[in-house]
């Protein structure tokens, strides 16, 4: 089973691609960057075409998303959104099923404990996809994480058929 | 100058279409739906393919949407932000230029200050279009709106070369 996750942005998305087959392992991970210089819906486009050419590259089962939540600056969250909004329609448009997890849910699969740390998510990510170094930027590893999240929690569901 | 106004949203997108050829002329204004049933992906796929229909039917010189702040839900804003990246993202593949207004902008334009009520921008619509009734519903209305604080911020740019 391959998942991609995405960690959507439109200055900087990371993108993390897994496999399942037997053990799990990393197939790519990146970050798709935009310039400040050009319009929002130019990077949108830009984005968004990232996001679909990812799609036919590796043709992924699933893909898996970070789902936010956020007191602080609703300007940054509608923001966050429109960036949002363009990865749901690029899976949806190629068909492929999109998860979202919140971040609660992450670290529980991915670390075991709600209350993880960003820096032990990124270990524990490292260790589980067996990785000499910590993947880089943090935009990459955070995408890495929900794609692992999905993988833990495809499997629960097989194993207890939740 | 045919102007696409959008009122973004995820149940409910609002459009209006005016020309202005010497007069102001309401070409078509409605409402994009999606059902509360299916997923958001396919809700946001919907709408983006709405939006597209729009853009080949009218052929608008550009589009015009609203620049929403929220003091209030940080949820929400997300929600507005994905239907909003969606429709940036439609006017970015087909080469239409779009331009986003804050509130404020559009009351002092299209009823000539800042304060006006949200009845009192839809009565100014109503009477600029030369329309017997209230564009229904409040979406479609708040397109027109849009479209028209567009046109007219076009013609002080061109009078004041602004």
């Amino acid at each position: 089973m391959v998942v991609l996750g995405i960690d959507p942005g439109i200055a900087i998305c990371g993108y993390g691609v897994i496999n399942e087959k037997g053990k799990i392992e990393v197939i790519d991970y990146g970050i798709i960057e935009t310039k400040r210089e050009i319009s929002k819906p130019q990077r949108l486009k830009r984005v968004f075409e990232g996001y679909l050419e990812l799609i036919e590259k590796f043709n992924p089962d699933a893909i898996a998303v970070e789902e936010l939540f956020f007191n602080k600056n609703a300007k940054t969250a509608i923001t966050v959104g429109e960036a949002r909004g363009v990865a749901l329609l690029a899976a949806s448009l190629k068909g492929v099923e999109i998860y979202e997890y919140t971040p609660l849910q992450i670290k529980q699969m991915v670390v075991g404990y709600g209350r993880a740390k960003k820096n032990q998510i990124q270990e524990m990510t490292r260790v589980i996809l067996n990785l000499k170094e910590l993947p880089k930027p943090d935009d990459a590893a955070d995408a890495l994480a929900v794609a692992l999240c999905h993988l833990f929690y495809k499997n629960i569901e097989k194993l207890y058929g939740v």
